[in-house]
């Protein structure tokens, strides 16, 4: 195979996440040149659209013009200080808008990656636990197919063996919940259900458990799982009745990629603590934040000397050029009613899917909420019955323009929430002709 | 205490880092309106001498122009893309700057925070024993007093008891290496001795362990303590003797705050893997990285059905908006010659900490490499016998301009290292004063 110059450097020296680097050689990294909206441009082919938003985190997609501004403007004043001890107008102003954006919290931490933050949403639940009268809760349980981040410990939060089990030694072991409620369709349009009776395995763990972790309606790096909002109602009020905390991590589910600030306002349920990153800064930069309660922080409010302040820091906790593109876009977020047009345009992109699956006959189980619509390719038919199908899709679908990146043989759209409905159309061509075309294969 | 409109509104909402917020009450944070060079500019008082670098990290100081023009100008092409299966003339050429830096490395991965940096280390040393004929060897070593970032793993690599106490219940077991050769004085001055017996006690895990973290030369959050270099050249002949891995924790002392590219560079030392993270992006943005050899990436090199890859992704590995920040630093860095005049103040500003310490005879122990000064207040003197002595001189310095943070009973300047000379000589009086205040208190 070819390479050019720019793609011999990258394979010399960059080792590439989430990947064996041997597929490299055969499949060489797309040399980007510039991004705008929810395009890619490559130096050697066409454009690309990123229907993945970049991992899940270029929510209003790349360049968006006041997002850079807040950047720029606030690379004037200082790009990051200390937040230990200080204070500032930007921090502040992000938080009271998080506050505002989320009734029943009260208080903001900030850290850097997703991992972080979900790290130190449960620190800080298992601290409260011990330094409140509930040493014997120690324990934490999370739900199959759960993905947190590659921290150790949300590995271990996670059930997703192919990126946890060569660490396996250094993990917690973390119980997993079962039975989850998934659900094909149209998320938003479920009738409450009562999912209490499928809690009851978890009550031999009742008096251990600090907390649960979950991802709630959607589970991303799982398989694009949704399920049914009602089963955080069930959690909700089992962990509350024990005193046990409940954790929602909202880092690809929050701040509108399901249509709302939170995926627990499905179930109509405020957890103890809520994880958000991704969408927060709308994919310039690394933060994320843990909103909790003024329950959750009195228990750590005390006088210095009996050691039960909350004592972790990122270097970077509150960096301002993050915070400035995190205000920026919340305030886009809030001026344009983008929350709301999602939910709208969410229906349509859900049709598309469906249109997808009955034109070729070989997506199972259209099911989506908010931005993200997700399929099964039917392995058992002929052109797709081979391995690596999914891959396969992604590297024929880049070549006709589309960042269509499966998860396993899952196929997914996360797309910028702001997406014009026609790059919307072409995805779906795509994708539709590119299936066809293996079928016939 | 009377509150401005910003404090009160801070402490409404912000959970601020490694604190415990009833401090926050009599001690009110300082609001910080700009920042450029290493002077923070507060609302209400004077400029503050930010002698701590910002937590470290602002190894450049604030608003340094060229780094935030590079920011700026690769903003106009985008701020983040994917970089699964991507790449891009920035990040290429960071990855041959930090390569051409570092002779030996010739693999770069890049994660979030400092903490994601040395899981990713971690989990890439235990993969590979793991995956190539060392299935027994899943356990890693550390050093007494070391602190490797605020992750679950990376508190238990590390042995600060105030930070990870509450978290034993998720925390692996980390053994430590004790009898760490600490030293005073100059470290740069010290002749080479050969330390191979103080490791006699290791033998007993040399059959178990896949590593050993270290931060090189000096322990930051510990209590800046410095041990002596080749302590690390015994470390690295019997790891590399025995099939065990030598991870170097360089986040703190790479890029230059030692005066070298790599703290293990004063024991002539290549770690199997070294983190950086810091100094990379002058304190711009979150972005870590870790460099490795090419025998540990050919240790995960297969067919990718054999499931030998390395999966981990950080979602915002390769961040555009930071690569270009550390470009820009990495480049200015070569080009003034910083490292070298950092070995050259760092002098200099030794000397200043021995006259502190001389005049006022109540600093002990001051010691120094590079552009980290430190020394132990004399806590025997009438003054300074009380509880929580470092945090009230915090207070009273930041009220005569100098953010003086001290760790424990232990003062420290770690200021930008393009840092002018008349600010340092101002650091070193107004922490002098103070002092004298206290003895006479």
């Amino acid at each position: 195979m070819s390479l050019s110059n720019l793609q011999s450097r990258d394979l010399k020296h960059l080792w590439h996440p989430c990947a064996q680097m041997k597929d490299y050689e055969t499949f060489p990294p797309m040399e980007i040149v510039s991004a705008k909206g929810s395009l890619l441009h490559t130096a050697n082919d066409g454009p690309l659209i990123d229907i993945i938003s970049s991992w899940w985190c270029k929510s209003l997609g790349h360049g968006h013009d006041e997002v850079q501004q807040a950047v720029r403007d606030q690379m004037e004043k200082f790009e990051h200080v200390i937040l230990a001890n200080t204070s500032n107008e930007l921090i502040v102003n992000l938080c009271e808008k998080l506050i505002s954006l989320n009734p029943g919290y009260n208080k903001v931490f900030f850290a850097d990656s997703g991992s972080d933050g979900v790290e130190v949403a449960v620190k800080m639940s298992l601290q409260y636990q011990q330094q409140n009268g509930q040493e014997q809760r120690k324990k934490f349980m999370s739900l199959q197919n759960a993905y947190h981040g590659e921290t150790i410990l949300t590995l271990a939060l996670g059930d997703c063996g192919l990126y946890s089990a060569p660490y396996a030694a250094l993990m917690p072991e973390i119980k997993k919940i079962l039975d989850i409620p998934y659900v094909s369709g149209k998320v938003e349009d479920l009738p409450f259900e009562d999912f209490s009776s499928l809690l009851e395995p978890l009550e031999e763990y009742a008096d251990e458990l600090a907390g649960i972790v979950i991802e709630p309606v959607l589970q991303g790096a799982g398989g694009m799982l949704f399920y049914h909002p009602s089963f955080i109602k069930a959690l909700r009020d089992w962990t509350s009745a024990r005193g046990i905390h409940l954790i929602a991590d909202e880092i690809l589910t929050g701040m509108g990629r399901l249509g709302k600030v939170r995926a627990c306002e499905f179930a109509g349920v405020l957890p103890d603590f809520s994880v958000f990153s991704k969408s927060m800064t709308a994919g310039f930069t690394p933060m994320s934040c843990v909103l909790t309660t003024d329950e959750i922080y009195n228990g750590f409010y005390d006088d210095y000397e009996t050691g039960r302040g909350f004592m972790h820091s990122n270097t970077y906790t509150g960096n301002a050029i993050s915070a400035a593109a995190a205000v920026a876009a919340l305030e886009f977020y809030e001026r344009e009613q983008v929350f709301a047009r999602v939910a709208k345009d969410s229906v349509y992109m859900h049709e598309l899917f469906e249109d997808v699956a009955a034109e070729t006959g070989a997506l199972l189980n259209v099911r989506s909420c908010g931005f993200v619509v997700a399929a099964d390719l039917d392995m058992s038919l002929a052109g797709l019955n081979k391995k690596r199908c999914g891959y396969e899709l992604y590297k024929k679908a880049v070549r006709k323009g589309l960042l269509l990146r499966p998860l396993g043989n899952t196929v997914y759209f996360l797309p910028p929430l702001n997406i014009e409905r026609d790059l919307l159309e072409k995805s779906a061509d795509i994708m539709k002709e590119l299936i066809f075309e293996e079928l016939r294969s």
